[in-house]
């Protein structure tokens, strides 16, 4: 059984770019000639704007791909437009696997085990439909809360270990307020420092080739000196870093997420790729070359984030 | 604007009954007819699965509308199944409302801000699409995780406040490894504690006319001792409690869930229903009258809980 981050370091290292996009569509990055053309087909309707985040994503990750070795779409922007808006994720999911990509699905499910259980089998795992096994969402990783202990996060180990799959457990989150609970001390150490440490132990039977586990943690960028103390603290772990951008993360601040070798994080930027041609540096492009403009946004990225870590 | 906390207040008090019906059917619950019959409509599909669950809680719901006041439909049951899983979970929404129930979305959702505000809006609120606004999944509250801080819980109370709907945000979980963050103690209290704290400050500006608020708190049946500090420490809010029945509470434990009125908490139980017909107990009923001993079931645990509040 291959291990799902050995496959991530490897299109990390084949691309030579620690990155991955954030697929979060909203309304307001929709260019007009899309949405016009979806609410001309569908109407004022769900189904529209699922339409146009379709072909939305599907121009970007054409624009992109081939310099990129991942995506993260964020669930929560489609499941806000109801059964149509899933079914666009389900299409964006399934067009990424196809263009090879490694396809984080930001969910941060977690339940109760077997509740936990479902959730994995559904975005991670097969199904089983009398005798048939089937696949509900074909993405490679999940988010994971921790919040309910190890019964809620083993589920999705399991599931991880069976089928090749990992995933990133929140730790320290990138929001202003995440220190409210997230860093209040317990035994000397804030709460995140005890959430990192199950991590380590969750992810210990599926430690890959490169040394490192499929149960990667989630460290914002906004925290740059949380994320070098965790890179220290569980040297196992990938580190999933979002708030890069718009968030205000940089990559010079990012360098001590990532090992002495370039490994250990890849990070995350949504708006400020996807919806680049609403900046002035990308404004040029025009809102009808979008897609143009986050593959100039990549490229960008890509550098800003070599150049801190000294392998441009 | 009307307080959701207010309407479930009202329903439990017409229903005289304390209790929600979880509606989190899996694959071995359904009886044989009803799998075999979606089967031979759809093949071994996700339709297949999505049309036997539709098909089961719709004759769950109408045998046993009458004599609750809400349910909670775990949505990683049907999201196990993909898009035809959610649609029945969809569904199963649309019908619980037709008759009248209050529909607890168990969701467990939280992200950052912005995404929290997506959920938020997918489950309690409306979308817009162009100039028209739509709902996309119709329940009345949904259940929400603290681990992001305020920032991941506030727009959920903002949607709450402009739509007259309502939260509960995990406190202390009903499962087993519970403890492993909610109980380890900060400023000599437990985590959990200081979740409360925070649950009642959240739901400060929606309290109603009962004298609680919108943002209820989830405490498992499984935890009693801590229900009644919980009880005490946050009069505010009202008690979601998961446990009962299948995951081991039983009535005489949940009293102190309760305030004096005999108001205050809202005792859930799931397989210990919908599968009632499983238990020996009710094995009489047969597999073809899998919604009849539902039925018995309700009734069962009403007499158990109200004969524990003293109020038969």
């Amino acid at each position: 059984m291959n291990n799902m981050v050995d496959t991530l370091i490897d299109k990390i290292q084949e691309k030579n770019a620690p990155i991955v996009v954030g697929l979060d569509p909203q309304a307001k990055f929709i260019p007009s000639h899309i949405m016009e053309e979806a609410i001309a087909k569908h109407g004022e309707t769900l189904e529209a704007m699922g339409e146009a985040f379709w072909q939305f994503n599907r121009l970007i990750i054409d624009a992109t791909f081939e310099l990129i070795p991942a995506v993260k779409p964020q669930i929560a922007m489609y499941e806000q437009y109801g059964l149509p808006g899933l079914e666009a994720y389900k299409k964006t999911v399934d067009l990424c696997k196809e263009r090879g990509l490694v396809v984080i699905g930001d969910v941060k499910r977690g339940d109760i085990g077997s509740t936990s259980e479902s959730y994995a089998i559904g975005h991670l795992g097969k199904v089983k439909v009398g005798n048939t096994e089937i696949v509900p969402f074909d993405t490679d990783y999940v988010t994971v809360n921790p919040y309910l202990g190890t019964d809620g996060v083993k589920p999705f180990v399991d599931v991880c270990a069976k089928e090749g799959k990992g995933i990133f457990v929140l730790c320290k989150t990138s929001n202003p307020s995440s220190g409210e609970f997230q860093d209040r001390e317990i035994d000397g150490k804030p709460l995140y420092y005890h959430v990192a440490k199950k991590i380590e132990e969750w992810g210990a039977d599926v430690v890959g080739t490169h040394g490192y586990s499929a149960v990667g943690a989630v460290v914002g960028a906004t925290y740059p000196e949380q994320g070098k103390a965790i890179r220290e603290y569980i040297p196992k772990a990938y580190i999933l870093v979002p708030g890069y951008g718009a968030q205000g993360g940089k990559g010079k601040d990012l360098v001590h997420f990532f090992d002495k070798d370039g490994l250990g994080a890849i990070v995350n930027s949504s708006r400020g790729i996807i919806a680049a041609y609403k900046q002035e540096k990308y404004a040029s492009y025009g809102e009808q070359n979008f897609a143009v403009a986050a593959r100039a946004a990549v490229c960008d990225m890509i550098e800003d984030i070599n150049g801190a870590l000294g392998r441009l």
